[in-house]
C-alpha cells in the first residue's frame, strides 16, 4: 500500500480496505475465528482474493487490522487532578467495550488466536494492549507526582492489577462485568499503592 | 463407564483411558489444538475411535479431561498463620505451572478453545479454576477473622485480583513471570486489603 498512486487509485483501494476489514468483522460475528476463510471475506467485500494475500500475510494480521479499525483510536486518558474517579472512566470504557457484542467476538476470537500464535500475540499486545496500559501508567505517574501513588511503587505492576481482574473475569466469565465492579477493582488497587501516612490523610 | 465389570475389564478400562488422556497431551504439545484428531490419538493410544467417542462426547471435553489427569489434585493451601507466606507459595505454584512448557501448551490450547465455547468454558472454570479461586477465597476468609483483612473486602474481588494480574501476563506474554512478581502482587493486593489501622499496624 505503499507504492505512489493517482488520488482515484488510493481512493478505490482504501474504499476496498475498507470493505474487507468490514467483512472480516462481520464474519468473525457469524462463523467465528476458525471457519473464517479469505473466500468469503473477499465475497463479502467485492474484491478479488489476491487483493486480500497482497496486503495482508496471515488471516491472523488480517483479523487484527479489522480489530483496530474497529475499535478505532483509544480515548485519550483524562487527568482530573482525581486518580480515582479518572482510572474509573478508562476501567468502566475498557468494561463497556469487553461486554458489547460487536467487540466480544472478535475480541475472543483474537484473544483465542494469539494463545496458539506469538508472533500475532506480539502485534497484537503493540498494537492494542501497550497503548492503554501505557497510558494507564502516565496517569499513576503523574498521581505518584501529586503524592496519590506511593513513591516506590512498579507502576508495570499497577497497571496489571487494574487490567488483569477485569480481563479475568472477562475470559473465564466467572461473575457479571459491571460499572460496579470496576469501581471496586480502582478502590482497592489505589489503596494498595497509596503512601503510607495516617488512614485517610492521602487523596 | 459407570457400568458393573469385572475387575480386569475395569483394569483394562482405567489403562485405556490413561493412554487415551496422555496420547492427548502429547498430541496438543505436538500438533495444537485445532489440529488434533480422534483418530490420531486413537491410533497413539492404542484404542478403537469408538472407545474414545463412547468416552468423551467432544474434542473439548477430551482435552479438558487429559488437562485435568496431567494437573492432578490441587495443591492444599497452606495455613501458617501468616497470610502473605501463605498466599506467595499459592502464587508461585500457580507462576511456576503456567510456564511449565508441559502444562503451557495444553493451557493455552485450553484456554483458545474455550474463547469459542462458553459450554466448554463453564466445565474448564468449574472443574479447574473454581476450585482454586474458592481455596484462596477460605484462606483470605481466615485472615479477615484473625484481623489481618478488613471485614467489608469482597473477598471475590480480592482473589481476582490475586490471580488477574498473573494471568494477564501470561497470557499477553507482556513481561516475565518470576517468584518476585508473584510476591509483588501478594504484598499490593495485601495492603489494599489490610484493615484501617496506624501504618505498620497490620498483617
Amino acid at each position: 500500500m505503499g507504492e505512489a498512486k493517482t488520488p482515484d487509485a488510493s481512493r478505490r483501494s482504501e474504499r476496498s480496505r475498507q470493505a474487507i476489514l468490514k467483512a472480516v468483522v462481520e464474519q468473525v460475528g457469524e462463523v467465528g475465528y476458525t471457519r473464517l476463510t479469505i473466500e468469503a471475506v473477499a465475497a463479502r467485500a467485492g474484491v478479488g482474493k489476491q487483493t486480500i494475500y497482497r496486503w495482508w500475510p496471515t488471516k491472523g494480521a488480517l483479523v487484527l487490522d479489522a480489530f483496530l479499525a474497529l475499535l478505532g483510536e483509544p480515548a485519550a486518558l483524562p487527568d482530573t487532578g482525581d486518580v480515582a474517579r479518572d482510572l474509573k472512566v478508562v476501567m468502566r470504557a475498557t468494561l463497556v467495550e469487553l461486554v458489547n457484542p460487536r467487540f466480544e467476538l472478535p475480541s475472543r476470537a483474537l484473544t483465542a488466536e494469539t494463545q496458539m500464535d506469538p508472533a500475532l500475540a506480539k502485534q497484537f499486545v503493540d498494537a492494542l494492549m501497550r497503548p492503554n496500559l501505557e497510558a494507564t501508567k502516565a496517569r499513576l505517574r503523574v498521581a505518584q507526582r501529586a503524592g496519590q501513588v506511593a513513591e516506590g511503587v512498579d507502576l508495570d505492576v499497577a497497571v496489571e492489577l487494574l487490567f488483569g481482574p477485569v480481563y479475568h473475569r472477562w475470559l473465564l466469565r466467572t461473575a457479571p462485568l459491571t460499572e460496579r465492579y470496576a469501581d471496586t477493582v480502582v478502590d482497592y488497587v489505589l489503596a494498595a499503592l497509596r503512601p503510607p501516612g495516617p488512614p485517610g490523610s492521602a487523596g
